[in-house]
């Protein structure tokens, strides 16, 4: 296969809030060794893209460095355009990859080997931040960490699934919610949230959907809730839910980044309930918490739940290559992503944004 | 056995912080069919004791009411004196009983059939607070909630067991700590502290004790502490347990009521680890969490216990029958509940407090 | 309400083989303070009715006890006609309540009070065992034990899922297989098997159904199975299930009383796999295992599992009432049992016999 | 650091009871680029070399295989002396390393990347078997799969503890018995059943040790055994361990590789307690299991255990580095190989034989 010398690339100018990004050529880059080159068909375009091309996160004192050569994008789906001398026996050219958050990892670490959770490794590579991202044309990935596509998945919609679907999907595993019991879902009808209803239900779970609107209420319904609380008209939402389920809820997945649904989530639960943090806040003063006598009386679980690991994005893969779980897509092309950054900041994109990269 | 027809209780009198207790000679009660009268022959003061006859507790919008009769007390160890009608099988006069925080349970409710844990029954009744308490010589309780005390197991040192034990035991379960793994213990030298410590390392833990002071010091190493912490002149507790751990402890128990306890702990935590929430601060603004891109990034675990089921309880004392944990005494009766609340206070009361109620 | 004082129920007459049922006219029982009476409307008819009434379980040193006065059945649904003195605030006549095999438990043991699982109570009283059945117009049970019936489960439909339902739902729960892993079922298309069936897909799980004939190959697609083995005509049942699942499959619920079913399970698994004990063979000397070396290679799991807690028939009752399981019956009264019983025996009965009992 | 060019090893010679070792001498082996080549100090002596010298597994139809080059060994302790050109990060010449039963594996399949066990690997390679193995002077091994050598754990008590040891440990572990729970140990007071009692002791469990003579029982106590039974004198060994446990066992390790064993275990064992499968018994008949009634009636559990992954290893060298465990060694040479073969043969081996190889 003969591969340009250069390729195209969305690339952040500008710092915080007045960032923006601009195509740009640059040199297609050389997989090591242990790498895979992958053509990127779609790429996801993930909340966290956002806040680290607008540099959101910067008061909170984690993850402040820039995306490296200014390319973001962790989602990215394509074919394998070129294999590391190490890893021929991993990859042929032709066979379609993933590119998530988590690149890389060292393989040597306490995490890495404890058989638990490599997605602490402290020596990882992240794609878009600590790697150049998906948002170019070919990109290069551990050829060890790549995820094989399977049949049944497009790319359009592996995308957005190798971040934001398995961040929904260990978000719903992380709840310990068993099937017939009841998840809470704040924000059941954004880019994540429409996911983690899906999720939850193909894993039995009675979904309570809270979010605003018609067209919410509808789409939830339709991808599988059971109840729907619009926040818009509903006075008390904890009550509501106690209504619902009398004890409370076994559950809440607090997907939605305020301090709003980080503060009413604990209220909702039943004793030994569980709250699940995956929004993260712009404002770095939101605790996610609860008063201790709270958390005490009721044996209350809280519990953080980011991506996930390379099985677990297996497994979420899984359940759409069956047809149980599919994301809503809003298309567009590498120049279309300042635009939808500007959509995602207003609250007006509907479900995931996938980018066409490569033609 | 002939019983008396009056007896000697310490009885709640005044509001607020100028509430005290005075012996008053009050009827002995007499046991539904359902129910034992329990001689009480010691009963452990626990800071919930406090809370509650100095109104504490007013604040924070839960357990407002003031004590049945004004009698406090839900550590108490004993003997059968008499047995309702229904329960003979059950009991026998002369069998050593002991009384707890839950005096009784519905049995009927999703709690108490669940399998799980009767601790969330809404309808249970409390020793000391929704019944009257462990403060007189006499007290009734449910015959089939009232726990049997074992050989090995004195009344003096099963009273602050019952409450004070069983809670520095399930907080360590709790934590899912496995044998070899870092659990951190801050107030580790006090009346829970100190039980917490023995628990700890009988379960194969590896404790990291912290307190105040060469005196607290050699008590935590000598009960089983690996190391210790003291915080009147250690400058960054949550520094000083990652050198000791290397990524952090597995789990830390929050023993302390304070808004330092709550707001150090998550940063003690390795990835994966596990705050367990047990001290009740006076303050109601505190907030046992973290800020949620803590707990995403390290998926922490935050978890809330108190007291434990009838069969915990049970597991807590035979620890002691075994030799394997021993209760720090400071002895006294009646007469002594107003100064021992002012030592608590004070923070200068060594161990649990026990009263020696019935001559 | 006014009762009779005579009914009529299906009384166990010979012994062995040679046991048949016939109707006789008894006394009407008397509830305790403790009990409520409860008018039979529908009782399923267990292959454990079988066993006991055809005295199948002689050899096996367990269970010889001929079931009390006769009178089997423990799969009753109907309505409550008389409340006992002492459990008037759980209970209304009116009511609707189905009885179990357990029908009693003593609430002192450490089993009843261990937060685990009620069902080993060395006191326990069965019904149409150790206390009368559920093949009588009205039957005295305990009032605590008792389950209240939902709304949306008929008292036809609530008979077989109390024991069967009940059976096929923990095995499925016991066997640990999680959303979007393999379970096979073998007996797929019987009385127990087309509830697994649907259970395991309600959880989430993929199912490999294992029955014989085209008709059991449409019902077990129909009720949510992926795969249909056909052993009839399949030469190599866990090569087969191999090739579906690549490693194993996740669980195995063996659920068929043979020899074969429970030498082939465990050949069936992938590595940590699970393989769940149900089927009672006649044949004492079968053993539900493997050799040690696959035990220890592949580090299965062998688990037994039956009926299940209070808490699992509320459970599973309740996936009735939301559309999820449907137990396909076979009706017939009480003069039919015996017609039932060689059906059963000879394999001939479609999904589970449930008896009208009361008029 | 000059190496030699040749080395003395132990290698087998003849088939079945007939086969022998011999001291040979061969090429110094040259590592691979992702090697260590590792001088071996000591090398423990595991039951299963001598299954694998003695040809006893063929019977099985399981690793029938002989060793490569005809030399075995499988825990190997001693010092790096040459890294190949990828690992150079990861290991210098003089860092202790340890060689265990599995050399390497692949990193890419289900079970090295589904964050549960690789032991799994279908393509590992095992050492003394698909890999030659420790009974040779320098011994190539995989770097990124090879155990770093903790201070306070000899190269001596390293060697058994790599294979011996942590099999004894993940086989608590397996068990699921909590702390103050039972656990029985047939065969306390051999090679692995000695390190066992040490592991649940340290654990925090009640052992139970089993085992024959008094000189057994002293070293049992010692180790920390509460309750010993001699099974020469013990009439009804199940028997003895429900009046000492009152309901059974929570769980039985069998260490014991016979069929007495294996029947008996589940005999011991309390409602809902564990089984776990070890020994591996020469007659390939034996069934580890239970009667399908004794399995659900009580619902056990039967698991299998063997050895355990990079991170159990981790686990049980720090026991040992703690003061926890002591392996109780027979020393002797490469040239006392078979005698000590012969003497585990004839039962008569106290504790873990281990090689002094390298001098």
């Amino acid at each position: 296969m003969s591969l340009p010398s250069t390729q195209k690339a969305a690339v952040k100018v500008g710092t915080g809030d007045a960032s923006r990004t601009e195509i740009r050529e640059l040199p297609v880059p050389e997989p090591s060794p242990d790498q895979i080159l992958v053509k990127i068909n779609y790429s996801g375009l993930c909340a966290s893209d956002k806040s680290l091309l607008l540099d959101e996160w910067g008061s909170t004192g984690i993850l402040q460095q820039p995306c490296t050569q200014g390319i973001a994008g962790h989602e990215g789906a394509g074919t394998v355009v070129k294999v590391g001398s190490n890893v021929q026996d991993l990859w042929q050219p032709g066979d379609r990859a993933g590119i998530k958050w988590i690149a890389s990892i060292c393989r040597k670490c306490e995490f890495c080997t404890n058989g638990v959770d490599e997605c602490h490794c402290p020596k990882q590579l992240n794609s878009g931040f600590s790697i150049a991202g998906t948002f170019q044309e070919y990109c290069i990935t551990d050829a060890r960490y790549a995820t094989r596509l399977p049949d049944g998945v497009s790319d359009a919609e592996a995308g957005p699934l190798l971040c934001g679907g398995v961040t929904a999907y260990t978000g719903c595993k992380r709840s310990g919610v068993r099937p017939g019991q009841w998840i809470v879902i704040p924000g059941a009808g954004g880019g994540l949230g429409h996911l983690a209803v899906q999720y939850a239900n193909a894993m039995g779970m009675r979904v309570i959907a809270i979010d605003g609107g018609d067209a919410k209420r509808d789409l939830c319904l339709s991808l599988g809730a059971e109840k729907f609380i619009d926040f818009t008209t509903c006075k008390d939402i904890p009550a509501e839910v106690m209504s619902i389920t009398k004890y409370g809820a076994h559950g809440v997945v607090v997907i939605s980044a305020t301090r709003q649904g980080y503060e009413q989530a604990p209220h909702m639960l039943r004793p030994q309930g569980t709250m699940v943090c995956i929004g993260l806040p712009k404002d770095g003063t939101v605790i996610a918490g609860a008063p201790p006598i709270l958390m005490v009386l009721k044996k209350l679980n809280i519990v953080g739940s980011v991506t996930g690991t390379l099985k677990d994005v297996e497994e979420c893969l899984d359940f759409t290559a069956r047809g149980l779980v599919r994301p809503i897509l809003t298309h567009g092309d590498l120049g279309d992503i300042n635009r939808f950054l500007d959509d995602m900041g207003a609250g007006r994109l509907a479900g995931r944004a996938v980018i066409k990269v490569a033609a």
